[in-house]
C-alpha cells in the first residue's frame, strides 16, 4: 500500500486528521524525567538527549491509540548533536513499532549531488562498505523547494524506491512568509507557482484515494491562500502547521480539506504535548507523572474542534 | 576581533581565497582507509563515519598551511546518523585546533522558535539542566531564506552572542537555481531582493574590513548575477560554490570581488579532495597513502588561476 494511502486509512479508521508534533524544549520536559535522565547520564547532551526521549516515550505510550501520525522537529533533536539524532532515531523506531505514521520534519535541501545525501538519510539507506545500512527510517520528509525541481528529484527517487513520501513547503505558517513566498512567477505568487508545481509533480505518485505521496506544508495561518491552493492542488495531500499555539484556528483549517473531508493532516504540537502546564509554567495535575493525560485531553478537544468545523463546512467524511 | 576579519585575514596571510570543501563519499575514500575503519568497527554506520573522518584528518593534516578555511557539507555526515555527526564535530575540532575557519553547510531554517533551536545547535550552545554544553562549534552556517526575515534572526542573534557569522542563500549554483529564485519583487528577482535585504542586514555587523558577520552565498555558475549582486552588496562577503567541477571558472569567480580583491571566498569540494583519483576511479598515484599530495596540488593550480583572473581584472590585493 502506497505510504499516503496507509496515512488516509489511519485517519480514517482513527477518525482524526490531527499529527501530534514531537518537538520538545529541554525546559518544559516535566522534572521526574529531566532527574531520570540526569541521574542516568548526567548534566551532558546525553542526558538532555535522554529526557527528550522518555517524554516522548511517555506521550507515545499514551497518544499512539488515537492519532494516525506524528512530527518531529528534528531542529530540537539536532541541538544536541549525536545524542540528539539517537534520540531522534529511537523515537522514530518506537512510534513505528507502535503503528505510527512518522514525519521527518527536518525542512532540507541542497543542490543535486547534495539533496541525494540528505534523501538517503532521511528516507531511503545509507552505502557502506558492503552494502546499504538498514536502519529505520521515517515515512515522510519536509523539504524546502527554494532552489528548484532539479533539487527535489533525488526526494522524489527514494520516495519511489522506499515507498516514502514528503511534503514540500508551499506556504510556511509564519509572520513573515510572504516575504519571499509572495514574490510573483508567472503572474502568480511564488508559493502558488511552488503548489501548482507540486500538482504536477503529484500525478505521477498517486495513491489508491486520489492523493499522491508528494504532498505540501501549508500554514493554517493562512485561510485564504489555503482555499486558492486547495484548488490547485486536487491531488496534493496538505500538512498544515500553525493550529493553536501559531494562532491558526480549527474553522481557518477547513480549507485545507477536500468537500469529502480529506486532503489535509493539522500538525500541534505545544498545545498537545505541554497540555499539561499551566499558563505559570507549573503543572496542572498534582502528579506530574500523569502528564500526558492532559495532552489526550488536548488531542480529544482538538479533534472536537476540527471535526465540528467540518461538519459546519460541510466536509466531514461521509462514515465518521 | 570579529569572525569576518579573521577570515579576511587569514586569507590576506595565506594570500589564497579558497574554500575546501569536505565534502566525503564514502565510495570515493581511498581504499586503505576504508580498510582501517572497517577493521576498527565493522561494515556499519559507525565504520563508515570512521573511514570519512580519517579521510578528513588526512586532508587537513596536509592542506591546513595553505588555505584559510574548509567548509563541510552536512549532508555527508548526516547520511550515517549519528556516528555521522560525531565524524562532523571531530572533524570541525580538528580544523579548528590546526587554525582553520569552519563554514558549517547546513543551509537550515524554519520558522521563528524553530529556527532559533537550530542557531543555538549550529552557532550557539545547547541548554543543559543546568547550564549549557560548551562544545567547539562551527565559525560560520549556511541558511536558506525562503521561510522570511523572522526566521533569519534568531541565527543572527547566536552570531552577535557567540562571535559566529552566516551566509544566506541568495543564488545557488545549480542549474534550475532561477526557477523560484528570479520570481519578481519589488520589481527585482528574489534572489536579488534577498542580496538587498542581506545588505541592510549587514550595516549592523560591520567588521573593521569593510565587511559583514552576515555573508551571502552567489554561485559560480552566474557571472552575470555575480556582478549585479557584487554592486547590491557592497558590505556582503560572499561564499561562491560552483568552481571547477560544477562549471564555474576563474574568469566568472572574479566579479565576486570588489576592486581591491576582497569580498569573495571560493570554494571546491570535489576538484581538490578528490584529485588523486583518475577520471576511471582508479587512483593516480602509485601509493594511494600520497593521496593528499593531489588535493595540495590541485589547489595550488585553483589558486594561480584564481590569482591570475583576478591580476587581469585588476583585482588583485595591493600586497599579494
Amino acid at each position: 500500500m502506497l505510504i499516503i494511502d496507509r496515512l488516509i486509512s489511519d485517519i480514517d479508521e482513527k477518525q482524526c486528521p490531527i499529527v501530534v508534533g514531537l518537538d520538545p524544549a529541554l525546559e518544559l520536559v516535566p522534572e521526574f524525567l529531566c532527574k531520570q535522565a540526569e541521574d542516568a547520564y548526567g548534566n551532558t547532551l546525553r542526558g538532555a538527549s535522554e529526557a527528550l526521549f522518555l517524554f516522548n516515550r511517555h506521550l507515545l505510550d499514551s497518544i499512539h491509540p488515537v492519532v494516525p501520525a506524528v512530527k518531529l522537529q528534528m531542529a530540537c533533536y539536532e541541538l544536541y548533536g549525536k545524542w540528539g539524532i539517537d534520540a531522534f532515531d529511537r523515537t522514530v523506531k518506537l512510534a513505528k513499532k507502535l503503528g505510527l505514521i512518522v514525519i521527518d520534519d527536518s525542512k532540507r535541501n541542497d543542490i543535486g549531488n547534495t539533496a541525494s545525501f540528505y534523501a538517503k538519510g532521511h528516507l531511503g539507506k545509507a552505502p557502506l562498505f558492503d552494502g546499504y545500512d538498514d536502519g529505520d527510517k521515517p515515512d515522510f520528509l519536509t523539504v524546502n523547494p527554494y532552489l528548484g525541481d532539479d533539487t527535489i528529484k533525488p526526494f522524489v527517487t527514494e520516495c519511489t524506491n522506499f515507498n516514502k513520501g514528503l511534503f514540500i513547503l508551499a506556504r510556511t505558517s509564519n509572520k513573515s512568509a510572504g516575504q519571499y513566498q509572495e514574490a510573483v512567477v508567472d503572474g502568480i505568487p511564488l508559493y502558488q507557482k511552488i503548489a501548482r508545481d507540486i500538482q504536477q509533480l503529484s500525478a505521477t505518485h498517486l495513491g489508491d484515494r486520489g492523493f499522491s505521496t508528494i504532498g505540501a506544508v501549508v500554514g493554517a495561518t493562512w485561510p485564504e491562500e489555503t482555499k486558492k491552493l486547495r484548488e490547485d492542488m486536487p491531488n496534493v495531500f496538505i500538512l498544515m502547521p500553525g493550529y493553536g499555539a501559531q494562532g491558526g484556528t480549527a474553522d481557518q483549517v477547513t480549507a485545507a480539506f477536500n468537500t469529502d473531508g480529506y486532503g489535509a493532516i493539522v500538525n500541534s504540537s505545544r498545545g498537545i504535548i505541554y497540555a499539561y502546564r499551566s499558563a505559570d509554567g507549573k503543572s496542572q495535575y498534582p502528579y506530574e507523572e500523569e502528564f500526558t493525560r492532559a495532552s489526550l485531553l488536548a488531542i480529544s478537544s482538538m479533534r472536537e474542534d476540527l471535526l465540528r468545523s467540518l461538519k459546519q463546512a460541510d466536509r466531514l467524511p461521509k462514515n465518521w
